[in-house]
């Protein structure tokens, strides 16, 4: 086990498309760097929220290379690497270690199922040899409800007893609170972060090293107030509140809901485009999530300076 | 409707690997003509059966390029150009239609669950506008058991009733002959191919174009004589015979014994190599197979002049 670079609240970045449907790198990094003025600890680019399975590999270096071009810093960035080919996983993690990235986020190969714990451990044996760089430190991408096939905790420990300068950390999306217990507690020291803040008090209380969530997209400040008073008596109150918000958003589809919300605070209707097979939510749905909102007292501030593209 | 160039037993062909892991372009050239001396109708390269997701869109487009430069007839190609980025997606069949290949065999995005027909269809679309060329023709691959991500029948007729010169047919992958029968029933013309031959005659019987089979990688003779016969009393006998051998492959992990019985067969033990998250059979296995083939009299037959690379 050894040191890692990640804590506090990380956050799967949207990607914002131009009107023609490609990324758009200049509103990419506004929006990034402004995530890191609300206090996001790191910035799990390409991840599900970001639709980085939406986009080539091509598309995806582009927008890190924008990314460290406009000076965002490489220590904070843990870049998606999820492709079903070793080799293309292998050229995405090499790009991000290759510019200093503080890690990377690695899906299993997830188009084959049924597939074995050895052939899920080749694979990211493979992608770590042919890297082959010890500045490469892989934070484990495990997301059943959405990639079907995932880490177990069995093949956690192999990979971190076989890498343990390397495989430093998780990220549990399972949505079930007793794997990311069972991961706490079989491997002290190893980062893991809950796919939701739904978990993240518990999983404080249990030694994590805090969250990865799409909701950040919306909501640093406040999962921010979790982490940094979790040992305090008001601990307890203030995760209901992100637990109230968070289950709000849920009612929606994710990724066009929060694009939506950040469309409307942000008063960039063109943030609201997503890719196919995603679709934007009709009139009806959105002017319901921003009731919601409305109902939950919720606003995201003021369009800061540095959203200006 | 329009016409379509592919009809009888199609081969979603191996890839060979070289010990080092890279695509064996030799060995994939003269694996191919084997197929078509076989009898085979067309080659479905870079389906599932072909690890196709196991590798980059540069590995699979220097595959094609390789058969092209081989002369392999274009026309006898369709080949599989399943991505999860539309960007990815539309590269594929650019360069496939662009060397006159007679049709693409178009995977639905498949790593977001639980999308909407809407999303599907917007899709298609983009890749087929993208592309734009009135030399393409598309079939869907529909295989809800690896992908999750289908193509639903009310799907299938909005994307022929928008693209009837582009969307000519579809694989059926589901292994659900209800799903097969409705196609077939709803669009006369339309080219259906279940993707195992255990459904040929019956899908014959009802306007079937023929299968698009994994074990045609070691049948195709036994296949073809169910589509040259189907209309003979023996039509029944054969079918049951080609059920047979396939309920026996079924019983192993079908990519790793497909290729162990290449490598028995052609005296090639390389061609046993997969690449992860497959894994190879282990000599338990290897044995059972092969033993259970010799019960079934099974035979390869001689390695042809044209197997040698």
């Amino acid at each position: 086990m050894t040191s890692q670079p990640f804590h506090g609240v990380l956050v799967p970045v949207l990607t914002p498309f131009t009107s023609s449907g490609d990324p758009d790198a200049g509103r990419f990094v506004a929006f990034c760097r402004w995530l890191l003025e609300q206090g996001a600890g790191g910035l799990a680019v390409f991840g599900t929220t970001s639709e980085a399975n939406s986009m080539s590999g091509a598309e995806r270096m582009a927008l890190l290379d924008g990314l460290l071009e406009a000076g965002i810093p490489a220590q904070k960035l843990m870049p998606g690497t999820g492709a079903c080919s070793l080799t293309e996983a292998a050229d995405l993690v090499r790009h991000a270690v290759g510019h200093g990235c503080g890690g990377v986020l690695m899906l299993p190969p997830f188009y084959y199922k049924g597939v074995s714990d050895d052939g899920i451990f080749a694979f990211v044996s493979r992608v770590i040899d042919k890297v082959g760089s010890s500045a490469l430190k892989v934070y484990l991408y495990h997301i059943p409800p959405v990639a079907q096939v995932g880490y177990s905790v069995d093949l956690v420990g192999r990979l971190i007893k076989t890498f343990p300068e390397t495989v430093v950390g998780l990220k549990d999306s399972s949505g079930d609170w007793n794997n990311t217990a069972a991961l706490l507690d079989r491997f002290p020291g190893f980062a893991v972060f809950p796919g939701s803040e739904v978990f993240l008090l518990d999983a404080l209380r249990k030694g994590g090293a805090g969250c990865i969530t799409a909701s950040g997209n919306v909501n640093v400040p406040g999962i921010r107030k979790v982490y940094e008073n979790w040992r305090t008596p008001q601990a307890d109150a203030l995760q209901a509140e992100i637990t109230t918000l968070r289950k709000a958003l849920q009612a929606y589809p994710m990724v066009p809901a929060l694009k939506r919300i950040v469309a409307h605070f942000h008063n960039d209707p063109d943030w609201a485009a997503v890719r196919p097979p995603h679709v934007m939510l009709d009139q009806a749905q959105s002017s319901a999530l921003l009731a919601d909102l409305a109902n939950l007292g919720f606003t995201l501030g003021e369009r800061p300076r540095s959203m200006a593209a």
